[in-house]
């Protein structure tokens, strides 16, 4: 791994990757960085800067090859290979994520739901059945999932925090409200839904 | 509004007034920079420069005192208001997004669920009846909510903005592919859930 990128334009690699597939799909092969800064509003210098960070240069005259560009992205974020995922807390959120398939075609996919609300054992949501917490610990060591996804109640996930780094578990995928980062060298990104609503209201009360 | 505060600092908020509400919760009535520093994992500078942004200065010996402080940081986010949400697209995480039940307690009420799927219209979530799409446009302008949730298909997004933008909603909060930040004056906060995973993905290839 090129240990030279930034997190801020690791940040911005997945953007740039969904705009290249769209390119892609559409049978485009080559873009410049003013043609991309057009559809992306980053300006094409930054555009230019971050794809040298990765020692991709652009051709005067001809632009960035989509393919190779796509291909080298999806290199640097690691989409070359599966990633299994295990998700605790089948609730709504749970379920919706479950049932996301666009999460699949990147390679991340689901092998386990778990929860610990009896009403809800046993119920098929996208071909996983949802089991019970108290057999995660023996699915984990079983079926080394690489991502956790954190979709349970708070309070329930400092003790499953736990299990799961004890049992190994390199990422957690963190919907809690846990800020969860300091934790003992596990990788954790965490969506805070709440936190990015409060951002929407500033930006709404702005000048 | 004090427009000298600078988006990265705004970002900061929400996780601040998180972990003030803990700490009121807690009856726990002021706290140090090196305190916060300890539980948040930011350096006491950053968190003491950030405040001074707003003009909370903490006090020598004592620090800050806690309920000021989360007020003032409510004031700034624009929490001492209610606003109205609309959810358009009403599939898993539609209905995932109308039962999370934190959002009303920071003032985001949902008054609305939409959808063109005939199979969903009708259906009750969380004291809410989905509608069709149809009657979206009428709805805008009678209710005039201030936020449109973007839970729908990337397809559809397109159209849905218009009909959005031209009755006057002022925000989106967008969980769609589409990058709609470019629109027309409407302030739109997206949570790009394939994005954050692919960051996540990096991570656990870093070293």
């Amino acid at each position: 791994m090129d240990r030279a990128i930034s997190m801020p334009v690791v940040r911005r690699l997945p953007r740039y990757y969904r705009y290249l597939g769209e390119l892609s799909d559409r049978g485009v092969a080559r873009v410049s960085s003013m043609e991309l800064s057009r559809l992306m509003d980053i300006t094409a210098s930054q555009i230019r800067q971050d794809f040298n960070n990765f020692g991709c240069f652009g051709q005067q005259g001809y632009g960035y090859n989509v393919e190779m560009l796509k291909e080298e992205i999806a290199k640097i974020l690691g989409l070359n290979r599966l990633y299994k995922l295990v998700i605790i807390g089948a609730g709504n959120l749970g379920q919706a994520l479950a049932r996301y398939s666009r999460f699949a075609k990147r390679g991340f996919i689901f092998i386990g739901l778990f929860d610990n609300n009896p009403n809800l054992i046993g119920m098929q949501v996208s071909g996983l059945t949802i089991r019970h917490v108290n057999e995660l610990k023996e699915f984990l060591v079983d079926q080394k999932p690489d991502i956790a996804v954190f979709s349970l109640p708070d309070e329930n996930a400092k003790d499953i925090l736990d299990i799961v780094v004890k049992s190994g578990v390199k990422g957690i995928w963190n919907f809690s409200q846990l800020d969860l980062d300091k934790s003992c060298g596990i990788k954790v990104q965490s969506v805070h839904l709440t936190d990015s609503l409060m951002t929407l209201s500033y930006m709404l009360n702005e000048e």
